[in-house]
């Protein structure tokens, strides 16, 4: 790498990446080259205007990818959608610039055990175009499988991992409530699973698959259960009112079986404001092993500031990896990345920093 | 990496060697082939018969290290002592041999912040030699410092560290509750503090120092102070007898500074039987920064096991770096290996494990 400071393209203005620009506006040996969204109202403008930061940075926001990839940034940090197959021709269009790409679409945080043959086709394309390619983001990518997996790390063995993030779904707005099926009757939450409007949490097969890997662990199957979180008091929020009775939310469950065995179980019951039945948002981890090991994290890590974080911690790595489809499990930890991304990109690299 | 299974050399058969040893029989793509040790009663023995374990190895215990080293293994494990300096003659005869090491002499976690001028020294012969060199342990190398890294991955932006590790010492024998001042009187215990024979904990400088360097803080300074923990119960274990008014043992911190702030605080309060006064024992993390982050595992993590697990998880990683001295920051997240080590570590390498 021979860069003086790393180059990135922003794809997707969202909550996600506008965050995401915000956050590389503050940090140090990296420049943002080019950003694209597709809503009008975002377009043509400059993105410190579309940011809200009080400032002009000179990148005018394309609906055109091409026109933005066109400069080769050394890397396009991706956020439009959650599901590989749709967004592979984004990725592919970033990769083919020779960009290495870090995306927050849930799916490719561990698509190998999700969509093998795309994952291969992903693996090649990055080989070929000499890039690095990575999904991450806060779950999956980091709660409930990377930081599992470097627990695991201080065991002799493992027999077990149990995991729950219990979070709380009222800042968010119209699009998660009726994705977790806030504020539906029973029927309607039932209704809307069977038709595929309400989904859940997207990401338990690539976290279960990554810990497995990761462990050695070869999985017969993985299982998954959405049962409503009925709710026994009235919550409202700015976008939904509970009333007694109603679902307030979604308690999403995972189960990863080998030999036969229950060896992994993931639980994300998401709602809105858990606290006024008692029960406290926070990140659980039990790892049943010599030792084992019992870690809370509470509150828990909100989930939209720690995907942007992640995603912009992770540049200098993805800069210094090698070319290929890479998983969060194979790339060094993560950091907060506050001292210069060039250079710390370099160090990772092994350029001149020694030891 | 052409090799079939991984192979090990042991040096040092104390407490921490000998438990890696027994951790590595069980598991698989890796073998014992030598075993290094100094006490005449554990020399000249089967390594079976050494460990206990009840069956033969194969594996003669010898107090010779070329012997054991001539094999050229692929890892030599080391566990002989905590200072650098002390162990640099192994350390460079078993890269002389063409052995990656891992060894978890607590200055060799970080040697880079503790003794630069050895630590690019180690670095040189370690790439002249063709081998990775890696210092872990639990702590340091992973609780207060490898695990504090890993969580500020998912922040915007950290103002501050801090970590407190409360542990229980009463498994330990006379040697730790010396050097931790455990059953002394108050003046005993500055005295020994004064003659250098109580010590605290070994590991501050370097947890502080792989922090720093993983988030780009430059550090001004690194301050410690040692107090005793002076007992108001009687605490008893097979090797002390704390009566009240005496030392229960030594509460270790370490303050790191930058641009005259305080950045970095880490707690190590040991004692014996802590829970006598009502002290949990257990590992806590508070990141000042977005998003604030607040962690506790309790119990603590082990130290002994903890320490073991480490050693031997990081084989598959060390066997795939690059040459040269790494830390814990510089490779991928630490994992539980109880797959085929060999496979792990070729899919580390990126041989034809595909995404």
């Amino acid at each position: 790498m021979a860069v003086d400071e790393i180059t990135v393209v922003c794809w997707g203005l969202g909550a996600m990446g506008s965050g995401m620009a915000k956050v590389l506006l503050e940090r140090k040996g990296v420049r943002i080259v080019g950003a694209i969204a597709t809503r009008p109202e975002k377009t043509g403008r400059d993105l410190g205007e579309v940011l809200g930061v009080g400032r002009e940075i000179g990148v005018r926001v394309t609906n055109n990818p091409e026109e933005a990839l066109e400069a080769g940034a050394d890397v396009v940090l991706h956020a439009t959608s959650s599901f590989a197959r749709e967004i592979y021709p984004q990725l592919d269009a970033a990769m083919a610039a020779g960009s290495n790409v870090i995306t927050v679409a849930e799916e490719m945080a561990y698509l190998r055990q999700s969509d093998p043959e795309l994952a291969a086709e992903i693996d090649q394309l990055a080989r070929k175009y000499g890039v690095s390619i990575l999904g991450t983001g806060i779950n999956p990518g980091f709660v409930l499988d990377t930081l599992i997996i470097a627990l695991t790390g201080i065991c002799a063995d493992v027999k077990r991992v149990r995991a729950r993030r219990v979070n709380d779904l009222s800042p968010f707005g119209p699009t998660v409530m009726r994705t977790q099926g806030v504020g539906t009757t029973v029927e309607e939450f039932r209704d809307g699973m069977a038709k595929g409007t309400i989904v859940g949490h997207i990401g338990f097969v690539q976290s279960c698959g990554m810990i497995a890997d990761a462990l050695g662990w070869k999985l017969d199957e993985i299982t998954q259960t959405r049962e409503p979180i009925i709710s026994s008091t009235r919550r409202q929020t700015p976008h939904v009112d509970v009333k007694p009775g109603m679902v307030a939310g979604c308690n999403h469950t995972a189960h990863a079986f080998m030999n036969g065995e229950e060896v992994i179980t993931l639980e994300h019951p998401q709602q809105v404001l858990p606290g006024l039945e008692g029960v406290e948002t926070g990140d659980y981890i039990w790892i049943e092993g010599t030792p084992p090991v019992n870690l809370a994290i509470k509150p828990e890590i909100p989930g939209g500031i720690g995907t942007i974080g992640i995603a912009v911690n992770m540049i200098p790595h993805v800069v210094a990896a090698e070319p290929g489809l890479v998983t969060m499990k194979d790339l060094p930890v993560p950091a907060c990345m506050m001292g210069d991304m060039t250079r710390l990109a370099r160090a990772a690299r092994g350029d001149g920093e020694g030891a």
